[in-house]
């Protein structure tokens, strides 16, 4: 029915197609500018239980293939209170206080996380006309950076379910999802999309991994994994989606004469992903209820000139 | 009107009524116990404009009097995408990304963080009857870890403003806020609690800071800060409160012989508390609409075994 | 000619022939005490050309299964100096710097470290009879901290080559290294041990893991590793040693009824040890010119009450 | 006698008295070649006492003025050894071990390090003809090191006692130490260099902050610090010295139109830097002896690709 596009067509929907200036020269906050007072509003009549969900999966502090740059969990241990403190093992004999600290390389295959407008780039540049070496240092970023987003993402959401779609039980290397795929899973579910809606992509990354021991989905020497595919780019920019959520990520090898496929939605339309979203327990809890939208929470941690953050994304059904 | 509670009055608050067992001997989620499905529904109705306010701080990488421990925050950047990767300054010249590491110990008076039930203890022990030597760790808790209110902390809320209820600016040091002004500033404000609510306390933190530079706000050795006072203990476990955020904390000296007072909440009550937060701009949001409930949604980091989590509450209006 | 030790001698070489108090009951050097002026005087005389080797491995920044907690390396750079400085990409159009963070959890098999005297204890405690209850904080360690040897690890050192000794590639699971072996290589070599001596005990580990990619030697789960076997203590406390530098550690299983049996001579005898030495390039050194002692430097960082410390032992041939 | 060079002579200094191409095009040790086997086995003359002094400062994780970013320092506890093995408080009643975790931003006014030949540049870029851009990431560096010099700075070191030449106890912002001091301090002290020695030149650091205690030695914003104006330059290219310690550093302004004045030695003449040395004690020991010459032990931390490390010179009298 449909086909693959060409490398012309990818670079279209990219380079011609982008949001650049749609919101202002000045603009770093992208996509998210679709996601007004008055859709969060609109949104609450997704709300059907007040049941809720959270699409996150524990930080690791254990290195594994797909894990490389673990997550640091220090605690220390105080006994006493108020002006008398001292380090000490924790007793109940008297009161005391643990606190921790937390390191986290969040970016990559492991840690859900969120991109900021910051993250990639392409041959143009950041999103809005922005040059990296303008505004990516080692200190932080000077566009783009995640604190813009700090109140935003409170949005209706809808959940598309790859694997029920397809009647399998995961995506895998050889068939990657495309663009009429998303539409096809949204008509089959009954549920249609509004601007400033975040969209969320199950294709069972869980499964397929258990499936496939010997590759590691975050093995980026490998060269091919499952996932997404360019083809989707038009899906995104034409529903004016504010909000990318998913478990895996841009299929690869992505073969298109690009930086990025999916990815580069950022820096051309000014998405917000989320990236290794966990979205089983949810695609099950929307085929019981028969509803495929609900609202979507996501908090970065208000770091200025953050490239992104670690997040806790939350699904009120 | 009211007069400060006698010493033995405020281990009765803490040890007499006590919400051990309330929900079970294995139980780990304390109050927020009481954010039900149901509740969250209700909750909808305090939203009026979709609105919404980040209650966070900025995470800080520069140390202070008030911030002995700042944050790290390291940006790499990469050439390239896909296969062929390699670490590079950022140019424009052709694609690439930056991703970045943060290291934070969230816990003291800087960063906006959550305290989960394992942060504190008193002389009986943590929340539920447990024995702190068994169950904190230098490699994390194994008993009220933040993991376990990962998808719950989506409820009502109500803010209450106590410099508006006084006519001040702020709670000063020789004026801690007692407990009968949080009801006596939520009749004021015509706002009424229901079981489940959060409460945010707002104290004028950052105008006292101005007005007292001083006094660190940070610095443990002062011995005095403003805050909250141990009698405001009964009206978070009379009201069935499941979260208590603030902007200022516990009054110091405390003058009790108890390891916590307000923060006692965590061990006897089963509260969540969200520390440091901004909440002058939401006490002005409130008084211009002449509402002072609303939602809040406040998304942990998930590390299993966690004391806490750094946190940017959102509040829907 | 020899056989492997009792369960109760090797209790005996720890318990009963321990250093406590042997220079003073507040003595927190141990044997480093040994390591007199007049010991590094006399010490000049293994000096021979000139030459030196650095002992140590590249810290790595790899997670893998014998470097489960790879450390932290983070550049940052600016553009400018003195009093303009900004955060920048390296550009030579003008001067500029780079600085850089490194973060390690150095203890265990991957990084080459010195051991304190807090990092081990059994039974009866720490060394000289230090309850670690009392000593050890999550913030650090109030006895045997690493700085107590910040000047002091300059000495003669001897090299003893077992795999050479044997005529073997190196030290195998099945035939860990005993106590008379080590005679028997000094002995052979030539050299003779004196009081404050380090002893340098090479096992062949590169080549044995090269053989064995199935193996790690740093999996604690495998429960076993080839390596030093108890009955090498006598040795290190007959001859007055005052730090013990290995490629391999203790042999697996320890098979006695010890929290630890050579690394047992940290709380018992007071010794340094100095782990994950890489020491066949020394080994190739030392037979080449006929000579097994050298002149040994171990520089610790100087932390505080910290249990040991990544060194770059160097050897001054 | 002397007055201050010209900022043509300065540039002259750096730019056309540099050592680029000296030890050949690929060179990436500088100055440390003139340490040789020959030069080490000379410098055993130096030791008289085989006394030993650490010459570092303590690591601090304390946040201040001078040490804006404190190390961190966490310590694990693990109960019992070998296979069995779980996280839990350090008790005696069964051996256990503890470990911890360094963290260090080490550059800069606080800590006592190594600057590698990569960590500053001038318009013409890093040492030895190297664009910065080209070998300066995120991740590390691909020229100049830290990981070239792991066993050569071991070598002959001559102490300057500048406060002791000038007959004063500090040296203060108004007169930075000029290079014929240099000269007359080592004539004074009757000591004379070699190629390849290392000086360290002592200006009485603590003594200045002590009196000092509103200027803070590491405020960058300041603008002004004592320490060596840039007519040391020569003194350090004519004598071929291989290593620079110092307590105070440049002094500032610097006043001249390069990016850096004596830190120019690094990228010009490809010396070895040590910054933040403690040096009062060494000095006195020095005076007392009446010998200012001695063997300088620098170990740096075996990083790949680091712009330095924080290292514990040892002085061995």
């Amino acid at each position: 029915m449909s086909s693959s596009p060409s490398s012309d067509d990818v670079r279209s929907y990219l380079f011609e197609r982008n949001n650049w200036g749609r919101w202002g020269e000045h603009d770093e906050r992208g996509a998210i500018n679709l996601i007004t007072p008055e859709k969060r509003l609109s949104a609450l009549a997704s709300v059907r239980t007040g049941e809720t969900l959270s699409l996150s999966r524990p930080i690791s502090t254990r290195a594994s293939g797909n894990n490389p740059q673990p997550a640091l969990h220090y605690v220390k241990t105080w006994h006493g209170s108020g002006d008398e403190v001292s380090p000490r093992s924790a007793t109940a004999e008297s009161g005391g206080f643990a606190a921790d600290f937390y390191g986290v390389f969040y970016h990559g295959c492991s840690t859900t996380h969120l991109d900021a407008l910051s993250h990639v780039w392409d041959e143009q540049g950041l999103y809005n006309n922005r040059d990296p070496a303008d505004h990516i240092t080692s200190d932080g970023v000077t566009f783009g950076g995640v604190q813009h987003w700090s109140s935003d993402i409170v949005t209706r959401a809808v959940l598309l379910d790859i694997p029920r779609y397809r009647g399998v039980d995961y995506v895998s290397v050889d068939s990657p999802v495309h663009g009429w795929e998303l539409e096809g899973a949204a008509r089959q579910q009954g549920v249609a999309l509004t601007p400033g809606d975040a969209v969320c992509v199950y294709m069972g990354r869980e499964k397929w991994q258990a499936d496939n021991p010997d590759t590691l989905y975050g093995d980026h020497a490998a060269g091919e994994r499952p996932g997404m595919h360019a083809s989707c780019l038009p899906f995104l920019r034409d529903n004016d989606v504010s909000v990318l959520g998913w478990d895996m990520l841009d299929a690869k090898p992505w073969a298109y004469d690009v930086a990025f496929t999916v990815h580069g939605s950022i820096w051309a339309y000014g998405l917000a992903l989320v990236d290794n979203m966990v979205l089983e327990p949810l695609a099950e809890a929307c085929a019981a209820r028969r509803a495929h939208d609900f609202m979507l929470l996501v908090a970065p941690l208000v770091v200025p000139g953050g490239t992104g953050s670690p997040v806790n994304p939350i699904a009120l059904l």
